[in-house]
């Protein structure tokens, strides 16, 4: 990122794992081991792309609920948390390593690792639900913003990818690729930012709007993380060091080739911002570009 | 349970079952081994004591809001199946049976099993953040139903009881156990009473009162339970016939012996009954006893 967008995102990351700590503090019950775990993951380092991309979207829609916004931004990061912890486990992508620390089950074992990532997604609603008790905002915004999350993180969303990246469906082609970046990455994003506009108060217009821009921005993102695992290009916005590359793993650039990778994920970021141009010369702008740009 | 009461809990659970396969069907995406896996644990024969609980609170308050606490009830039995399908993995309780069936690990494989029970806690909040979508009922509402179930289910509850159970602190008295109870079984079936207080409009007084006495009559279900799985009762309500007893399990009578385990479950049921006068005479007050009369 550029230095002023740096200072923009570091300011704003501060801002998000002070309030990932506090609600973590307040409703992370009272046993030990698992509040451990919880923040062990958590507060463990991210990039925190979904929940700036839900501040920033808020930001640029003119919304006044900031404070309820971080909120919908930390509970987006915890069930992002939540599904590394359970793609991690041994029955699944078996990664010893996240974020070059030890995963959770590595670190205090599968039982707890289970668990941990049940209260990281549990723990998502409970902010969602208990929003209106600190802030300032209706039901109806929170219990919309919770349905859009529920939505992306459910078996249309989350659940199906993981499944679908587990054992791709015939044939191997791009096809199944994009259903599996749809619902592994892309419909989780879109949630990050419709969330941000549903606390900025938009329309049913505006949030299809900015949920069909998600989706683009996260088609973008997923190619583009493909492409780095494949150049080993490792520091960069929202990936994970550590983390192993897959051998014989389907991904987009593995079935049409790098270069036509890289055109596709350059013209979704296109047709992101084409679908926004209210965010022209904003931050989320400038955070939508970026995903490109990792790879140029 | 009595014919009458047999009669209307019979009703109430084909109402149950229809709901469920409604919404697994409406709202489970579109993947079809996830879809399997979620049917298969959620429509295999539960006693839907839960959802009873919570139709019955509502009844009892006189709720006008049946069809929207029907959803309630559903959502709440996904998150104890939720819970039973990750109990029962390898990694934790490692149990092959689940009434009288392979439990979703050996049926599906650990992968999807932890997936589908994924998938069934956020469908638990999908149902509710969606509810307000099929019936007419204050957003209001369905935040404080999501809030209940989310403070039941989380790191105050099932969360840190299963982890308890799975490591239970020194010493291993009877303190222990009536910690583990609470968060493991109680308030969940607290949380189900409040939730059909809650869609039945009850004030904030009348909700603690059913919520306290849901955390009485959680603790005796749990004592009874334990007695029954001592007896090699397997034929009752709420009981999971296949389920292997654990040796060496910390359980109420293997801390302080059968007698008086009956005793204090007797002594619970008592105090959940004193503190709803306006259960007298209902089929919630005979669904509450019912819980102690297994072991008479």
């Amino acid at each position: 990122m550029t230095s002023d967008l740096d200072g923009m995102a570091a300011r704003d990351r501060e801002a998000i794992e002070a309030r990932l700590t506090t609600l973590v503090d307040a409703l992370a019950g009272d046993h030990d081991g698992m509040r451990e775990a919880i923040r062990y993951s958590l507060l463990g380092g991210g990039k925190r792309v979904r929940p700036l991309l839900c501040l920033w979207t808020h930001d640029m829609l003119g919304g006044w609920r900031r404070d309820a916004a971080l909120d919908a931004a930390c509970a987006i990061e915890c069930v992002h948390t939540y599904s590394l912890v359970h793609d991690d486990l041994p029955c699944m992508d078996d990664d010893d390593f996240r974020r070059g620390q030890p995963s959770s089950h590595r670190r205090f074992g599968e039982a707890v690792a289970v668990l941990a990532g049940d209260a990281l997604l549990n723990l998502a609603y409970e902010i969602l639900a208990t929003m209106r008790e600190r802030h300032a905002v209706d039901a109806d915004v929170c219990l919309d913003a919770t349905a859009a999350l529920a939505r992306a993180a459910g078996t249309a969303g989350l659940i199906s990818g993981q499944a679908m990246d587990l054992s791709p469906p015939s044939p191997r082609d791009a096809g199944v690729v994009d259903a599996i970046h749809l619902r592994k990455t892309a419909r989780l994003i879109a949630a990050s930012m419709e969330a941000g506009a549903i606390l900025a108060g938009a329309d049913a217009a505006a949030r299809d709007r900015v949920r069909a821009a998600g989706v683009e921005a996260g088609r973008a993102f997923q190619i583009t993380d493909d492409i780095l695992d494949i150049e080993g290009a490792q520091e960069t916005l929202g990936k994970t060091p550590g983390k192993d590359v897959h051998d014989g793993k389907l991904t987009l650039p593995s079935v049409i080739g790098v270069d036509a990778s890289r055109a596709r994920a350059r013209s979704h970021v296109d047709a992101a911002l084409a679908g926004l141009p209210a965010a022209k010369g904003t931050p989320l702008e400038r955070l939508v570009l970026h995903v490109v740009e990792r790879i140029r």
